[in-house]
Order: C-alpha cells, then sequence, then structure tokens
C-alpha cells in the first residue's frame, strides 16, 4: 500500500481484503480462532514449505512434538512460565474424570522438548541438535482479535538447537539471520532487525533479536524472532553432554519463530485498492489462463487455452485454467481480489495474431505476448514481479524511518524512529510514555550512522535504538 | 513378516524395530503422546503428501479448522456425543479463569466443521463441497498404548464432502474407495474391504466401510474408513442449500478418515527379523551411498560416491549419501534397521571396474550394476521391489482368509476368517463370544463366493462376513 492510511482506515480495509480474497474465515464460534479456507491455507503451506526447504538446507529435522504440556513440566524455568502462566490453556478433563496432573495447550515448545532433549543428547557426538516443527500453538491473548495477526490458535514455526558453547549457538543465530534473509525475499517482505531490549526479550532468554515489518498505517509488527538462551533453559532441565575430557558440561540453546502473521504482513504490505496481491514465490497460483469467446468459438478456445495451460503447468508453473460459465470481466475481478500475480487472456482473435494478453496484478499493466515465447517471458515476468515488490516495499520502509534527535511535543509517530538511547530505562520509559510506542530495540541493520546522544536526556547514547508503535 | 508369531513375539518386535530404526519416542511424559522423531516424521509426511496428491487431484481443497470445539457445539448430533464424550479432552481454563463453555479438543471435526458448512453452502451451485485437512486430533482411549496404533493424540486425515442428494454422496464414495486402493498401493498394503456391522458404524453414519490389514500376530487393524451419513449431521447443524426450484434442501454427506496408523501396518506388514522395510514410493531416503575406502583412497572414492549421488538426486531419486566416519559394515546395519530400500556401495575397485555394488533391502540381495546403466536400473529395482512387497503381503494375507461353515470348539483363530450371518444379532454375539472375535463387517471384496448358510444357526445367510480378531 502506497497512500498512508488511519489505523480505522487500514483496518476495515484489511478485513475486506481478507474476506474478499476468501483467505479465512472468522465466523467459528471460538474468539480468535479462525477457519483456514484452501486458498488461504495453500499461502501458508507455500510459506511452509520455503521454510521447510532453508532448514532442511540447514541441516534441521522436522520433527513433531506433543500439543499436551504437563503442568509439571512446564514449571521449570522460573523466567518462562512468569512469560506465559497469564497465557496458557488448561486440559483438566478427561475420559471423563479429572486430571492428576493437568496439561497445558503448548504456547511454545519449550517445555515439552526438553525432558526429551535431555535423553536425546549424551555426548558432542549428538551435537550440535538442530530440530524445527510447524504446529498449531495456543494464547489466550486479551487484546482485541486479528485474522493472521492476533489470533489464539497460532500455526506456528519453531526451531530449537542445541550446541556445544556459546560461541557455536552464537554462530546458529548468524545462520538464523541468513536464512530469515533469504525467506524474507520469498514473501517479497523488507524489514528491520532490532535487538530487544532486557524488559521485552523471549521470557527465559538471554537476548532476542526481532525482524518487524511497517504495516501501512504506520505500526510495525514482529514477523519472526531468534533467541540466545545460553544454558538457561539446560539447567533446570538438565540438557548435558559429555565432552571430550569426559566432563559434563550443559548444552547452550537457540530458538527461533514464526508464524502465520507472514501472511497478514504480505496482505498488508502489498494489498492496494483491488484487495491482496502474492509474490509469485508464494502465490497458490502464479497464473490464471481465462479463455474469452461467444457460444460458437468455445471449442477452439478452450482447446488453445488447455494447451496453454498445460504447456505452463510443464514447465513447473502453478497455472489454473478458469473454465467456469461466467463472464471474462467477472473472472478478472474474482483473481485480482485474490492476488494473483498473472492473468492470460486467450480468445480468437490472439489466437490469430498467435499471442496472448497477459495482465501483471501489482501493475496493472496488460500487453500481447507472442504465444511462442509464452513460456520464458512470463518467468522473466514473474521475475520482475517478484523483485518489484520488495524494492517498492524496501523504498517506502526506508522513507519512513526517521531519526529523532530529541522528544517533541504533541507529534503523532506514524513511522519508525530511530532515537539514541544513553541506557537508562527511565530514558526508554519516557519516550515510551509521551510519544505512546514501543521501544523495538537495537538498530541492527545501521544503514544510517548512530545517533550519538540520547534522545530523552542529551546524555552520551550507548545505542540507537527503533521506535514505532506496535500491533 | 513371513513367518507366524504369537501376539507377545509381535509386540517385542514392533517395540524394538521402531527404537532401532529411531521412528517415534515414547519416553514423553505423558501416556499416549509420542515425539515423532525426524526420520519417522519424513515417512508419515510422505504419506501425507501421496494423500495430498491424490485428494487435490480429486478436487478437494485443503482446509484448517480450529482444534477447540464449544461443548455447544459438539452436544448437536446425539449418536455422535454419545460415541465420543467417553474419550475427550476438556479445556476449562484458559488466561487464567474458568470458561464459560468448556471447549473440548476434537476427536474428529465434523461438530467443528459443520457450523461453518451451513455458512458455506447456500445454492445447489456450492455443492459437491468437497474438503479435507491433515491435522492432530485427541482421543482419550482407555485401552493399552501402542505406537502409531494407539496413541492419544493422533495425526489424523479427515475428508468431509456435501452433497446434493444421496446419489452423489454414493458417487464420492465410490471416488474414495478408488483413492484408498491408489493409496494402498504407494504403501504395499494388501487389504480387504468390510462394510461394518451397524453396532459398529461411525457414532452419527448410515454405513461405514472399514478398510483393516492384517498384522503378523493374527489380529487385524483398521487403516481408514468411509462414512456415508446421508442428512444425520445436516438436519442438526442445518446444512441446506437452495435448489434449481429454489426449495431448500438438507446437503448428503461423507466423511473419509485415516490415520498414522498408516506408519505402524507398514512395519508390521513388511518387516523382517533385520527391522523395518520401507516400500520405495514412501521411503525418506529410497538409496544410500556407502563409500568404501582406506585411508589414502579417500578423496578419489568421495568425489565418485558425491558425483553418484548428486546424479541420483537430480533424476529425482530421495538420495542421501552417508560420509559419517563409521565403518562400511556399521553403516549397513544402520540402514538396513531404518528399512532403507537400496543401498549402494562404492570401493576403489569398484570404481576402477566402473560398477556400483547394489545391495537391495527386501530380498537382501547384492548384485554389481554398470555404472553407466545406475539410473535405469535403479529405478527399475525400486519399481520392482515396490511390487514384490505388495505382492508378497498380498499372497499372506490371502493366504490367511478362511472360511468357516461352523463354529468350531477350542479353535485359536489367528486368520481372518468368512462367516454366513442370517443377520440376528443373536448368532453375531455368539460367534464374537465363542471365537473371542470381532465382527469386521460384510466382505466387500468378494473374491471369494459368498457363504449359503449362517456359521452359527445353519440358517439362510444373508450376507458373508469378515471376522477376525483386532487391536
Amino acid at each position: 500500500m502506497c497512500a498512508r492510511m488511519t489505523e480505522d482506515e487500514f483496518s476495515e480495509w484489511y478485513n475486506r481484503a481478507i474476506e474478499e480474497a476468501e483467505l479465512s474465515d472468522k465466523r467459528y464460534p471460538v474468539k480468535g480462532m479462525n477457519v483456514w479456507t484452501p486458498y488461504g491455507w495453500r499461502i501458508m503451506t507455500n510459506i511452509d514449505n520455503a521454510i521447510r526447504r532453508e532448514l532442511d538446507g540447514t541441516g534441521h529435522g522436522e520433527v513433531c512434538f506433543p500439543l499436551l504440556v504437563p503442568a509439571t513440566e512446564f514449571e521449570k524455568e522460573a523466567q518462562h512460565i512468569k512469560g506465559f502462566s497469564d497465557e496458557v490453556y488448561w486440559v483438566t478433563r478427561a475420559g471423563g474424570k479429572d486430571l492428576d496432573v493437568p496439561l497445558l495447550l503448548r504456547p511454545t515448545s519449550e517445555t515439552a522438548m526438553y525432558p526429551i532433549f535431555k535423553l536425546w543428547v549424551r555426548s558432542h557426538a549428538d551435537l550440535p541438535l538442530k530440530t524445527y516443527q510447524i504446529v498449531n500453538t495456543f494464547r489466550y491473548d486479551t487484546k482485541m482479535t486479528r485474522s493472521f495477526i492476533r489470533v489464539r490458535e497460532i500455526h506456528f514455526f519453531e526451531a530449537h538447537t542445541c550446541h556445544v558453547d556459546f560461541e557455536d549457538a552464537e554462530r546458529q543465530i548468524a545462520e538464523d539471520l541468513e536464512i530469515w534473509s533469504r525467506l524474507a525475499k520469498d514473501m517479497a517482505l523488507p524489514y528491520i532487525t532490532a535487538k530487544r531490549p532486557d524488559w521485552d526479550k523471549f521470557p527465559g532468554a538471554v537476548y532476542t533479536i526481532g525482524f518487524d515489518i511497517l504495516m501501512p498505517a504506520g505500526r510495525t509488527i514482529q514477523m519472526a524472532s531468534v533467541h540466545q538462551y545460553k544454558t538457561n533453559f539446560s539447567e533446570p532441565y538438565e540438557i548435558t553432554y559429555e565432552d571430550e575430557n569426559g566432563e559434563h558440561q550443559h548444552v547452550h540453546q537457540t530458538t527461533y519463530g514464526m508464524s502465520e502473521r507472514l501472511v497478514g504482513a504480505i496482505i498488508g504490505v502489498h494489498g492496494d485498492e483491488k484487495g491482496i496481491v502474492l509474490p509469485p514465490a508464494i502465490a497458490p497460483h502464479q497464473v490464471v489462463v481465462v479463455p474469452i469467446f461467444k457460444k460458437d468459438e468455445m471449442e477452439e478456445v478452450m482447446e488453445a487455452a488447455s494447451a496453454l495451460a498445460e504447456e505452463l503447468d510443464e514447465a513447473g508453473i502453478r497455472v489454473h485454467l478458469d473454465s467456469r460459465d461466467l463472464r471474462p470481466g467477472e473472472k478478472y475481478y474474482h483473481w485480482e481480489r485474490r492476488g494473483v500475480p498473472i492473468r492470460m487472456e486467450l480468445g480468437p482473435r490472439d489466437i490469430r495474431n498467435g499471442q496472448v494478453m497477459v495482465a501483471v496484478r501489482d501493475t496493472g499493466e496488460k500487453t500481447p505476448i507472442r504465444r511462442e515465447d509464452i513460456l520464458d517471458s512470463v518467468e522473466r515476468m514473474m521475475a520482475d514481479m517478484q523483485y518489484r515488490m520488495l524494492e517498492r516495499a524496501e523504498k517506502e520502509l526506508r522513507s519512513r524511518i526517521k531519526d529523532m534527535d530529541d522528544i517533541p511535543r504533541g507529534y503523532e509517530i506514524e513511522d519508525i524512529i530511530r532515537v539514541g538511547w544513553c541506557g537508562e530505562e527511565d530514558c526508554a520509559t519516557q519516550i515510551e510514555t509521551e510519544l505512546e510506542v514501543t521501544f523495538l530495540g537495537e538498530d541492527m541493520d545501521l544503514k544510517s550512522p548512530p545517533l550519538p546522544r540520547c534522545t530523552t536526556c542529551g546524555g552520551t547514547s550507548m545505542r540507537t535504538m527503533y521506535v514505532s508503535k506496535t500491533y
């Protein structure tokens, strides 16, 4: 979205875009638990599969741990339980009886996995242990729910790794940053990288790095986060290994999380007045073929349209032939609202002229392409669109990051602000309160020079911090 | 498994085979909830993807409904709640408070989906509605748990369809039978098809068809089931459509279920004294390449082995190069226990002779193959193995189906028995009690002629029924 919007305008647009694209149905009778429709689920699984490719390719094994965690395991790490205990769902009855030990629905899987990691890790030869899973998690969030962005049953990705020492865990975090940068390209999502302030790190972590994107109404939203645990969990869960000298050491751990918010971000960052726009890399249909004919031309056109769709399909392009009994204009409207990257129109005149009309969703441009060039052209057009979407959004993001040397009065924050920070919590609190923003964390991108002075007190700045309104 | 085993022998073998192949970890601290390890999960997802290909190819859309179902929705279909109410897990607390309406963890998703189907189906143009999902479900089963076969968190496939009338729903069931026959080939699982007796149909169904396989110790186990609901659910859930005359009609519904039991069946039906044997179609690694060398030959051999693995990978074969620092014999042992279909051994002498030694898991045969023929050969060998596994198991199954004209005394049932049945429940009960077996249902395969007389009373047989011991 290029034009600035108020939060109300965005909210209305967002909900309508999701409804018209049929991505999710929020009429399910439990608040914050939505139904994934076939089209929305296909976008999500395309993203999941991109994640799988990255994680499998970096030596992670996909696992699947149980959903239910005994209260007794959950209570082992003090910070962690403090962070999540207000948000958990409890199973207290089963098989007609009260359970002796209540079971909670995982809000995240540290407490389910680590008793087993204790059994899996014996010696240094078992390390690094690199695992991930893609599962449903549950958080009883009390804020207003919003499809994909704030829900109570969350489609969740989590990687969990164990390492011989802190340095190896740090290397894992460096790998995670690279993985994220590649995934963000698939989704055409530009982002900022922020090391969260201590008071906002993941419960139990030593530090947390978050990747945030900017939504049209000027608020940021966390897309992914990476956590360094050191031995904070391996100590209470007793995950140790025997080193080469026969001594027992605690493993160092990291985690990495993402969720269905990725879908919400793609909708928000790339949508326009016609609805959602999908990056070709994750679109369920990359190309839709619409045949155009009068009654007596049907056979000829349908045959040519089928041949075209088949040729694209064989080349590995996700193509859909729309042969419904509807007027072409209705079909255009239908697929535009669903954000399909490329539409091909084929009528008798196109067949005679040896061409296909090709419309591109993001620019709206429509050009005739010679039939024999169609494969090469469509592949180039998709690559161009993928690049163009990222570049436009990147430019928009960069234009909305501003440095602030002192706290202005009566200023409504609509962007990402960089501030200097002396490191005193009071100075942070003052900015958060006066500007009604959140400290996202230390600017790790450093595409602009650091700020020399604390924006609040004018003292020497220790770190340059991102702040913004958030969801 | 060719040799007959007692249930105890099988049980011991089964647990050890799973442990040695590292398919699942049952040390998770909640009974009946196991951890999927990377190797086991890869087998399961290969099966899931075979299911997806079949369902997508027959016009089903993949959806994902919420896990939690409000008690109020669950209670709408009387037979259904009666069938499941003893088995459900209840969420009664969340966010630190008791819930007004308790939520149950889906044992299956009729009661989650049908309030939404009511909204999705408006007119005959919305039909048929064909959906499926692959999700976690929960049943508090009180019998002894067993990995993949009887667990409390179940990895579950369920298809749900709505149709204009009974005939169209019947056509869906015919399609389901075809889908199953193709999937069973991928898993090399021979089966019997039984229309369940009325007292054993799915809670709420008009009729149920089950596909059962025979495990080595002579018990059968249900692999998949298809259910005709007619309007049993659409009436309480008010799922109606406007027909072409503008009248409101209730939809006719079917469902189709499968679960992680498929993995258990593959282990049981195909395993041998060395452990599990995986059909190539669903094996995580179809080929493992083991390089063999002395220290000074390492570079040459690793290069050739990498080139071999790469060539297979490029041809779309799932290949793994085992470059660990272990003796070849240890590697053979490792991969045999994991049931990898084909092992390739490559040493300096093989390289000089322009050949690769190829061992096949099911027969144990080892033959040299010319290096330049390796692609063609391995593809043929995999196809042969897939066929051979199914044929052997099919022969074993057929040899263990026996007709019984009257109830013998003191006879221990170790096979699938076909009996004649007059239709009186008393006659069925007598067989079930005296032989300690279960009526699986009416023989729908009819590979042998029907039995003319009721095995219990000698009266005219109305149906030929399968009976067996079951899990």
